[in-house]
């Protein structure tokens, strides 16, 4: 990739990055990208900010942060109206913004910007968990990705923001090929998307390590680049980590395997056209917000400092040369998709079956009732109520088995269709060898 | 748009579009893409084709069009093995194809190609109809849009392809807003994903008359022409109808206000950056498929030839300048999406009253059966039989009437998400009268 060894053509445009955006991610009244350096520290999720030079005045009287005072564990969730109330509050030093809403109950993603945003554009992830899944609820929340386009001194900026299906069981991760379908269909959205743009920005909560396939995966087929590898100072939680055991909205338990914590919150960057992005200076928020003995929020805030700089020839496509390995990447995540695949075809299968057998059920108490009023059965009392309750069962079956059936089906056919483009892709990835 | 006046420096590249691109639609076994000027008329929405030298050879024995002997009316829903089917059949002329799957029944989209497909991407409609609407099922299908990325003699081409959802009532339309909602979707997937193209082709059954304000908001907020209105030569159903009445699949009493039918079948084409796109001629099928008394679906195809030239300098952004009246068209579009959310909010408040009615029912139930087990009831005979009947049915009212709140919670976030879209654009193109 090496862009910061590139002989800077003009200088006239070492661009600092605005004081500007910020994302909300479900769950966490969290400013997610850009946020400006101000006096209190900027919560989660924070990508790509710089040198505010006009510390962004966030608070006001007795609210010095907009989310803190609402952030006991109990009232996590923000809505909607925690969007006005930040777009009240932020509307003079962030006058720009866009909610991207998503899902039954998600409350979406947003973004704040000093600088206007000129076009968005939402993406909804095919796959997202599974909606019986109560106790875990992804499904409901809806994840997809938000593009804002922004210009900054005439420089295209395509500002993505995103929240990945969450891990509950590392060690045995069903939702992996979920995941990873997301990770792709990010990943070919921001590819598909970006084409016009000089700098590609990509903040989120990612649930994924930064060695794990899905990361892999997006960064070698979007060429993006992982500002915590790439900064030139860090400052934060050690090893850049964002889900840290000392935030008092963890699950400490969950963080046993991970002492310092784990990254899994990113600000990823590339430049597309005759720009270079190098990142000056990554950090995080630690510990409690000022003046409160509570964190901003469940996870910790990410804020980069980027310098741009025009450069005298287009630096071209990143793609296929930022990963020597990316046949190795799309192999092994077509294989844990392929192995998802399996999966939901076994689930398809027994849902079916048991919709037939609910089926069968009723059919049986239909002759039995048909039977009985053509007494058949005469002088046997006719038990009605257990009859009723019985009948009842094996249609709530029937009908929760026939949804959960056409739910898989929809599922296979997604991770079918993400299976055939990775296989697309390593097919033109190994006829042309010197591009990957 | 003028582009035909445009001087063309270099004629180097009268480029032929190929007989490469089939694509099929949901319920009709249609090629849908630029058919091959095949000895057998080529089948539904089919956009660009052109000069096919080798016409290509399609059928082969006894089956010498590809879906004919199956097109009865009772089994026009095709399925992914009649893609196979094709596939086996067309891959000696047409060997590239992508298969987009869509919804839980629905049978996707499919595009043929003699030029290799390089790259794709599918963009599921955030807003599909109702699911409760069994008799339309347009909700089942899934309606998408599908890009695939083709290079023809170092020409750019995406082509999208995509069905909106249907109209059932011209004259109390309850999908307009839904459909508007996908007309916009649409515009914007195309904007945002084919800056990096010289060429785009969108076909397909739109749903829409060409009069219609999501035709208008589609080809002003994307500059595409209408390739029926700019051709040069057309032959073909009178006035470019492609659903007409004497199909033997359509319902006549629906197209009794249309005594031509109706054109809601499109191909439509621009030029991004330093080409002209011209439509030299268009054709739609008619009559009954050779050899047969049946046509080959119940819309006609439609094929376009199409010429394309590279010239001296850029042709320039086309949007804002194909449409004067985009303003107007945005607001059209804007307030009809608005009567749909003022609907949409309707349908959840009386949903949301049901289940708490259904709520209410089921606790007073529970104070009876308490009652009873109290001893407070003494004496009176306790019908268990119509007691958990009733029970049952509030519980299903329950659930039906809470999964419907749900459902048209996210119908009005998507409708509120496309009408403050559109309010940003047109705050834009306010600001800028020159542009737009």
């Amino acid at each position: 990739m090496g862009e910061e060894g590139t002989a800077q053509a003009t200088l006239e445009h070492p661009v600092l990055l605005p004081p500007g955006l910020w994302s909300l991610r479900r769950g966490s009244l969290a400013p997610q990208l850009c946020p400006g350096l101000s006096p209190q520290p900027a919560p989660h999720r924070t990508p790509p900010s710089a040198r505010c030079h006009p510390p962004a005045p966030v608070s006001d009287g007795g609210r010095s942060h907009p989310a803190a005072p609402r952030l006991r564990p109990q009232l996590l969730v923000w809505s909607e109206q925690d969007y006005s109330d930040l777009q009240a509050k932020l509307g003079g030093c962030y006058p720009f913004s866009h909610y991207f809403r998503s899902g039954v109950i998600g409350s979406g993603l947003c973004v704040f910007s000093r600088f206007p945003i000129l076009d968005t554009l939402l993406y909804q992830y095919s796959l997202n968990g599974y909606p019986y899944m109560l106790q875990h609820g992804d499904w409901f929340c809806g994840k997809s990705v938000g593009l804002v386009v922004i210009k900054i001194s005439g420089i295209v900026f395509n500002v993505y923001v995103t929240h990945l299906h969450a891990e509950y069981r590392r060690e045995k991760d069903a939702y992996l090929p979920h995941r990873l379908v997301q990770a792709w269909e990010l990943a070919q959205f921001i590819r598909h998307t970006s084409k016009a743009a000089d700098v590609v920005l990509l903040g989120g909560d990612l649930n994924m390590h930064p060695e794990d396939v899905g990361i892999r995966l997006l960064r070698g087929w979007t060429g993006l680049r992982d500002a915590f590898a790439e900064a030139g100072r860090f400052e934060g939680c050690e090893d850049g980590c964002t889900l840290v055991p000392n935030n008092c909205f963890t699950v400490k338990s969950e963080l046993l395997p991970f002492p310092l914590g784990i990254r899994i919150d990113y600000i990823l960057y590339k430049a597309i056209s005759s720009f270079t992005v190098k990142c000056e200076e990554l950090k995080t928020t630690t510990g409690p917000a000022p003046g409160t003995d509570i964190p901003l929020s469940d996870h910790e805030a990410v804020m980069a400092t980027l310098r741009i700089r025009r450069q005298g020839q287009a630096a071209g496509a990143t793609l296929g040369t930022a990963e020597p390995s990316l046949v190795d990447v799309v192999t092994e995540a077509r294989t844990e998709v392929g192995a998802g695949l399996q999966a939901a075809r076994r689930q398809r299968y027994g849902a079916g079956r048991m919709a037939v057998l609910a089926l069968l059920l009723l059919l049986l108490q239909a002759a039995a009732a048909l039977g009985t009023l053509a007494g058949l059965a005469a002088g046997q009392p006719f038990p009605k109520l257990s009859f009723s309750l019985l009948a009842f069962l094996a249609l709530a079956v029937l009908l929760l088995a026939t949804g959960l059936h056409l739910f898989h089906t929809m599922e296979v056919k997604m991770l079918q269709g993400t299976e055939e483009q990775m296989r697309m892709v390593l097919r033109a990835l190994r006829e042309r060898p010197s591009d990957g």
